[in-house]
């Protein structure tokens, strides 16, 4: 059994008895049942996740997948390619928005080459996990073969499995970590919109939107782009993997990897935009458990992450007109989910506070 | 002339040039321009308040202004009026979900007294303002007069110009004083919608919601007192002093002083939910210019939050469906007016990062 079958086998359903657990106490703190709204159901989610009915937080961890594609030669996006490269090297000096953020919220940036089109020097501080220099251009046929689709979603896998021992090798009692997702490709877009077209079978042109910013010439063209790669892949939406190997990219096998990785590890994910929503899709078409351990971070501006969560039935917590990637949303709502985390330890109940219940 | 009259004639623009020159460093940073949204514009407007083009937050507080109301005795609300002076005791001790909140958030908690049905010990640490122990039921006459009305909005004014001298008295440079608004006071929600609905014209079962969790007998016995109070009393939409006046709260005077006194100061506020909703209608009806230096925290489920934030021209931070009140939104909001700032001054820019433009 490969890695990827281990982890599948491991996805468990969230355990109700802490949920049930967690509600009771929600219903005791001194603030009128419900109030609290999303933060509650925030609360509630993780101790399903962790099995337990007062969950902590220990650490938080933000997996940035970069990698290249082959279809951002179609001029398709605004950006030229070389700046996946470039932005990795920012991301580990510590310049990208998401070393800001993810500094804000507490949370470790780790970074993952997947497949840039650029040779890092060996001592760069990256997860250095190349399954190609780029993917092969979706119009001409598959971005990847299936054993990459494969193995990007392996390397996923086996980055949060680390994680994950490593941290428990350190962490007190039932502390949890929390694992955001980040991407970096220029292209993406591209490769996500595809993706969510086959998976969902939406209009490519209702799920196509402006990346980082292209005129009304380069949308027509990223559209036309999808639509003839879908023509030509024929990709078969019942089997996430090969809609990954032939539309999508190798960041976001990854992503779709840490996301097997983190639900089989019993760890909640938070998922940043448009590229992690179209690598939740694959998650959760690899296997639809994961979905229970997802929280979405925020609804991006780009058009198809709509048509995402309602797939997925996924609420965003926040938006805020976000349409960077990186995980950048996904560093804010960690600090939502502390926050519930917070109330739901450290609030009076109303016998703790003498406070009056409804009349 | 009067604290109010001081305070209205300090209230100036924003500073354009400074907004300028924060539009344009953020044009500068390594992200396609606009792509993170609103954490842009807090940035924009944050300098355009501070009137420097790179403002920092030095420190934050959280001013939570409790009463109670007259009208309770109506059995409009879900929970008895003793519930106001147990939370101003919760709070205090720390035990409440604001207090949790504003620990998160690096922010101090000011609780102040406008009129709370109970008499606190002086040693207590709350600001002492009461102008009355509750308001006057609003369904026989105004619930407090002219005098008490321009005096709870007074006691706003001075606690945020006090907290102004204490914050420049130890400031460095240019750091900014963030200020956010809460409140406390069983029966407040009717008191705010009263003032929506005088404010706005809008029709009362259109801004009257379910507060702390009514049921229908109770939202219906809510609306028809409002409409009764409206009736009887009349309120003049043009004279803001007048609608506080005849169907507000205390407490919600206080609130619409917070935000008087942080414009005349040059601080940003983070205004709360429904309440604080109403009492900005009352603040900017008292000076328009005042509603530039307002962020609006997070959409409340509470039905009329809408009409209001609409009718400021106000987008909220957030949808989290809160209805606590006490400031949570606020606290939470906060953190993403610090992340805003963080992006503004901590990122690289293109030269710096060597990364390239667009293409």
């Amino acid at each position: 059994m490969s890695a990827l079958e281990r982890a599948l086998t491991r996805v468990a359903p969230l355990d109700a008895a802490a949920m049930a657990a967690a509600r009771e106490r929600q219903g005791q703190l001194t603030k009128p049942p419900g109030s609290l709204g999303r933060l509650e159901e925030l609360a509630v989610q993780l101790a399903g996740i962790a099995g337990t009915a007062r969950p902590l937080i220990g650490d938080r961890v933000i997996v940035v997948c970069a990698a290249d594609h082959g279809v951002a030669a179609a001029g398709v996006s605004a950006y030229p390619a070389a700046v996946t490269a470039q932005m990795v090297h920012n991301f580990v000096r510590g310049g990208a928005a998401i070393n800001v953020l993810a500094r804000q919220a507490g949370a470790r940036v780790v970074v993952a080459d997947l497949g840039v089109d650029h040779d890092f020097p060996r001592e760069l501080p990256v997860v250095h996990a190349k399954l190609g220099r780029g993917t092969a251009s979706l119009l001409l046929g598959p971005a990847m073969t299936r054993a990459q689709a494969r193995g990007a979603v392996e390397v996923g896998i086996e980055m949060v499995a680390r994680e994950a021992e490593q941290f428990r090798a350190a962490a007190r009692g039932d502390d949890v970590l929390v694992v955001g997702t980040g991407d970096m490709g220029i292209g993406n877009t591209t490769a996500s919109s595809a993706i969510v077209a086959a998976m969902t079978g939406a209009p490519v042109a209702e799920v196509t939107g402006r990346g980082t910013g292209i005129d009304d010439a380069t949308w027509a063209r990223k559209v036309a782009a999808i639509e003839r790669g879908l023509e030509v892949n024929r990709p078969d939406a019942s089997d996430a993997l090969d809609v990954l190997a032939k539309v999508g990219g190798f960041e976001i096998g990854g992503l779709a990897g840490v996301m097997v990785g983190a639900a089989a590890e019993r760890l909640p994910v938070v998922i940043d935009g448009f590229i992690s929503g179209a690598a939740a899709l694959i998650a959760v078409g690899l296997c639809p458990g994961v979905r229970d351990y997802l929280m979405a971070a925020h609804r991006s501006v780009e058009v198809g992450h709509r048509v995402v969560l309602d797939r997925l039935g996924l609420r965003p917590l926040l938006e805020l007109d976000l349409r960077l990637g990186e995980g950048t949303g996904a560093a804010l709502a960690m600090q939502l989910l502390d926050a519930a985390v917070a109330i739901h330890n450290g609030m009076a109940t109303f016998d703790e506070a003498g406070v009056s219940g409804p009349a």
